[in-house]
């Protein structure tokens, strides 16, 4: 099949590679109909995390059900289904809690930006849609497969809560999510912390009342302004970074919780600043299944459309022209069309 | 007054100094009736914390209110009161919420070993009993100006439930009573970890189901046994280490909290660790006064008797040696008598 493939810090490219094969009762194969490129696919593009040369990438996509391993009963071929970036048998201890980002049989999706997707632990990650969706609800869709789940995990970690403020520090395609989850479960004020113009906008149709283009002590003094002096109810980190963790712990209240989702890069945590104002920090990998069934619902009833944080589609042969326009941050986020 | 004042590492003394004066209306000054040593004490005292020679020291204790300020009301002189060594306005935003050691006003106790205590925010910050206490009473009053209320907290913080899985790290009288409190709110399993006796008799006291002399990875691995191979549902960190901090993320569960409130030193923050197992972190400097009224009724109504932690009682005359042993780890914590 077709896939991408990483050789070298910002060589990528489209290859020839086997197709991906059931090779345990539990596994399933599913033909991508999209699939998509991840803020967190730039630090191995970049050079940043390490490379095995060759290597597919890409772990976000839905598509179709080709073949079911024999232990896969929920599922058939033909079906409609988004697959969890993390896959998770959604019954071990962890899952049972809804942690199934951190399943005893945790799996994750390695050829998204490819033809075909093996998903491990099929009939515990995958969630079929009713019938087969209309074009218009695929990139929402797909956007259920890692960045709205995660921007929704931050706003579970950081405990948002209706009537109060939140800050989305971040303004990539899971801040939008995360100003998104903020906005569905009732904040009064959603600050996006955000200075691109494009971003900005998306963020304000997601729901954000307020955007902060200021940065560090300015933009922190802005969020203290709006809320009142006294800071912000709850913070969805959404970078993962040590400026980014610096600015969300800043604009936290005493007392609430810094949600983070961005996987963590070079930051060194405030824990005297933690201690002394009593601001928590909680999140991690994002638990996708467990969200599933609440998000599937909010998309399929129109309520939440946040596939529009695709504002680029290519074909999966220009794929290395969408880690580009990513890298430059010229393109929000890029769907690929196998 | 006589008073404990501190002027180098391991130099400790009881002095003569100046009454604490009304210098604002929102003053009280209390007779103290019993003050204590606290664990946080020791860092000074060891010189690990920066020290300014002649200062008093000792934020716990109760008393009689012997001069109040204009502005507070609803205390007057031979009133007996519990004093929270972090005073706070009960009325601030912070405060609003709970967040009573961070409030606008906040202020400390700071001759709790001495004779007189000032207390800045009398009307928000102290709680009277209803009469004067039996002498048997007054170690688990005294209890609830610090080390009762912080293990409360760890436990608050932690998000301890009923029914689940609680581990204290800390045998100090903190975690001690985290214990306590983690049998309160029902935890179905309390696991203390300590290696002396006489701690764990306590603890076993205050309702420990389980006691791990082991550390590191050794005791890390019996915690994974007693709770199923997953963790604890909740962990109260009780001392403010790195290692112990390591050991707390150690046992906890994927999904959990660690409940931190034992002031850090040199602790850095395992934040990938965080992030793969999604194990948050909240806590700080325990809100004294939102708790006291939930705890003078367990005290009073003889559900709770936290005064057990006080090992040793010495009269304010013998403070240097009441360290000494604090140091020496020959009293878990001593109490003084003025």
């Amino acid at each position: 099949m077709r896939a991408t493939t990483l050789h070298a810090a910002g060589d990528i490219r489209l290859s020839e590679v086997p197709d991906p094969v059931i090779s345990a009762p539990t596994d399933a194969i599913v033909k991508v109909v999209a699939g998509c490129i991840c803020g967190s696919d730039l630090w191995p593009y970049r050079g940043e995390n390490p490379i095995t040369a060759g290597d597919t990438i890409g772990h976000e996509c839905v598509g179709v059900v080709e073949e079911v391993g024999a232990e896969v009963s929920s599922f058939r071929p033909g079906d409609f289904v988004i697959v969890p970036f993390c896959h998770a048998d959604n019954t071990c201890p962890h899952c049972s809690v809804g942690m199934h980002s951190v399943c005893d049989r945790l799996g994750m999706t390695k050829s998204g930006q490819a033809e075909y997707a093996l998903v491990t632990q099929a009939e515990g990650s995958l969630v079929k849609t009713d019938g087969a969706p209309d074009a218009a609800m695929i990139p929402s869709l797909l956007a259920l497969t890692d960045v709205m789940s995660t921007g929704w995990h931050a706003a579970v970690a950081a405990r948002v809560r209706e009537g109060g403020t939140a800050v989305v520090v971040g303004d990539g395609a899971v801040g939008l999510c995360g100003v998104l989850a903020a906005s569905v479960m009732g904040a009064e004020k959603v600050i996006l912390m955000s200075r691109h113009e494009p971003r900005q906008a998306i963020g304000r149709d997601f729901g954000a009342t307020h955007v902060i283009a200021e940065r560090g002590k300015e933009g922190a003094a802005l969020v203290k302004e709006i809320t009142g002096g006294v800071g912000a109810d709850a913070v969805l980190e959404c970078v993962g970074t040590d400026a980014s963790m610096g600015t969300a712990f800043a604009v936290a209240r005493p007392g609430s919780t810094v949600g983070f989702v961005g996987v963590p890069h070079g930051v060194d945590l405030p824990v005297r600043r933690m201690f002394q104002k009593n601001v928590g920090l909680a999140g991690g990998m994002a638990p996708v299944r467990a969200y599933l069934p609440e998000l599937l619902d909010l998309v399929t009833s129109g309520r939440i459309e946040p596939g529009k944080v695709f504002d680029s589609t290519m074909a999966l042969a220009d794929v290395a022209e969408g880690y580009r326009a990513m890298d430059e941050r010229r393109a929000i986020k890029v769907l690929l069309q196998p």
